[in-house]
């Protein structure tokens, strides 16, 4: 299997606010099929530093994939860039002219003459429709050298890699033979995973395992190549060695967030929610209805930003704030049973805490947040003590509140 | 001002997990100086691969900044890379070797012999001390050319470029001499605001401004190079036009959000708000509270995910949701409404609508979404339909949302 090369191409890719994230993409796509990546370029709108860069990225590899330049005005310049580079001339394809002009008309518009730049094609080239947008992409090979063009709207692209280069790697390189799993665990920091792995490093060393962490999760990655049933069994066994260590703090796989996780367990039980949030100011319930089809077992919440409103919202007894004060324990518990109350919901989760920058004591500093789960013979707690930004204070609140309730939710599973 | 070239050492960014963002910090510092920034590259921890790239990027840029590679260990191949593609020898640099050891030894560990490569320096470069971490940079001049030479550690990078790297540009550019200036607006889609434009572009042609589109925003950046009151000057008169323009479809500048502007307009009138969010799910109130300080304005609000929790939480009559159903303007003015009644603030905001991918009908198709605004002597609605994914009908909702909630605010202003 040869090399790849990328090439992603638009001047604002260079400047302080945009970042190519295309690549990610493709990148995932190679990895399946275990073709070596070796680099990745962002060039300009330039058209001499694109020529210069095609030729340079065909010196090192046998697959070039470029994203973007593919539009109808000036500054699109792959096109022409590429036949530059490749000694080659283009040709007008009227098929394509034809195509973009009934686009036109069926909008009422009339196509600028400009427009016509997207039908010149390369003899021999394989071109790609692009069912999402205007610009087609296409395949062309050169001295034993495989180049793919594609524009660089994130879906369209995202559309095009699924339909063109996804089967053509499959045939070309003999099957999928690259395979990663992804545990995800809640609950511990990246050093406290590097410390349990201990014994699994005496073992086996930390070759194939890769740990990439983000707040209140960790990532241990697990890449295998080869045969499918081979890799598939490699990963089978050290992922059955992790889970030994990690137990129930593996809360998900691959694609899994704490969201969806929590969505399916209680969808799988028919059970319901419903949340009381304070210092989080609605980012649990918004999490909560990323989830397609949340609406089964998520009833709704109440965002209680002052004392009053925990009182009226969630029921909260105004002597619990009083006495323990808005962010205590007793008050994460009483907007926990309040709301499963009020909406009747088989779980309630509550949140109150400081997530700054102001409003901090010595007692309780920014970043003190309790977090309670009230359910069937159960009420858990959690206090987080985490100085860091707001956002994040919020974030990491909303990934321990999720992490206490799906704890609560298997545990009450085994009771019964 | 020569040209500049930056390349990303490390095989971890060719993965499909991690992307190169230190590359915005350094394109953020070349553009104030106006040094146009040619291309990109990223590149493992090969050295053919980074030889062969080092001397590319040296043939088209004047200024090469490498960022990575600079640790101890046999992956870290930059400098040895780059003694290759200049055809240099390294040196030993004692003195470095002693500050190694004594780091070493203040921890009471012992120095690999393996470290001992960082302190392998070129003749006559000029060694960066890195004071975040052990890996020291670099800044050398070769054949009138500049190459800079970074760690790939975010905040380490972030240090040594204001340190070193800002300073150097400053004094050989002469100064600060690019600005920029951002102007966000709402409710227009990225060609309508094209379209507006007209007028502008024909006066003074598209040069020095860009426009950028986000989901339910869209910037106008402006760009003016020169002495800091002549660029100040220019982009005063720009941003005047442009301001003529669009008016109070402008909502705010620079790292402006909607959520900050809509808390700056209400904390300045004293003015309080509650939300209560159906199809949001609780975005819309963790935005408003993603400000600093909302505490002083956002007293809370619902989240009322099935027509019971609009009643008992919002007040909505029962019998407005079985004539018009749950997704419909009356409900989205009952919401909106109630909940201002409720916790009895100036402004209160309702949201309903389908979100998807289910649940959409005929008449009401996935993103159709209602949104009301409720103040005083103020009732506001606006209708959005927007097929699009889940995530995005949400965004989008809070964006209308909170650009309703500030066209109301700024008009109730000027009545009163």
């Amino acid at each position: 299997m040869p090399t790849a090369a990328i090439i992603a191409i638009g001047s604002e890719m260079l400047g302080p606010v945009r970042v190519d994230t295309n690549s990610l993409k493709i990148t995932a796509l190679l990895e399946s099929f275990a073709v070596p990546l070796v680099r990745k370029a962002i060039v300009g709108d330039s058209k001499g530093d694109l020529v210069a860069e095609i030729r340079f990225a065909l010196q090192g590899a046998g697959i070039l994939i470029t994203t973007g330049g593919l539009g109808p005005t000036e500054d699109d310049l792959t096109r022409e860039a590429l036949a530059e580079a490749l000694g080659m001339e283009l040709e007008r394809d009227e098929a394509i002219v034809e195509k973009l002009l009934a686009r036109f008309a069926a909008r009422g518009l009339e196509m600028p003459e400009v427009n016509k730049r997207q039908a010149n094609v390369f003899p021999g080239q394989e071109t790609l429709a692009n069912d999402l947008g205007t610009a087609p992409g296409f395949h062309l090979e050169h001295d034993g050298k495989h180049i793919w063009v594609f524009p660089g709207v994130p879906r369209e692209l995202e559309w095009m890699l699924e339909t063109y280069l996804g089967p053509w790697l499959e045939q070309s390189s003999g099957g999928r033979s690259r395979y990663r799993r992804v545990l995800k665990i809640a609950g511990l920091t990246e050093s406290g995973v590097e410390e349990m792995l201990k014994p699994y490093y005496d073992r086996r060393g930390g070759e194939l395992l890769t740990i990439l962490s983000s707040p209140g999760s960790v990532e241990i990655h697990l890449t295998s190549d080869g045969s499918e049933a081979e890799a598939a069994r490699q990963i089978a066994q050290r992922e059955k060695e992790i889970l030994e260590i990690f137990g129930e703090r593996v809360y998900g796989y691959d694609s899994d967030t704490l969201e969806s996780v929590v969505g399916a367990l209680l969808s799988q039980r028919g059970e319901t929610l419903a949340v009381a949030e304070s210092c989080t100011g609605g980012l649990l319930g918004s999490r909560i209805t990323d989830v397609a089809g949340s609406s089964s077992y998520f009833l709704g919440g109440a965002i209680c930003y002052t004392g009053e409103a925990k009182i009226a919202m969630a029921g909260v007894d105004p002597e619990l704030i009083r006495e323990h004060g808005q962010v205590s324990e007793q008050v994460a518990h009483a907007l926990a049973s309040g709301i499963r109350a009020r909406f009747g919901t088989t779980w309630g989760v509550g949140i109150t805490g400081i997530a700054g920058p102001g409003g901090g004591t010595p007692e309780k500093p920014v970043g003190t947040v309790h977090i309670a789960v009230s359910g069937p013979g159960v009420m858990k707690h959690r206090k987080i003590s985490w100085a860091s930004s707001r956002a994040l204070v919020k974030w990491y609140s909303t990934q321990q509140a999720l992490d206490l309730l799906r704890r609560c939710a298997i545990a009450s599973q085994i009771e019964n």
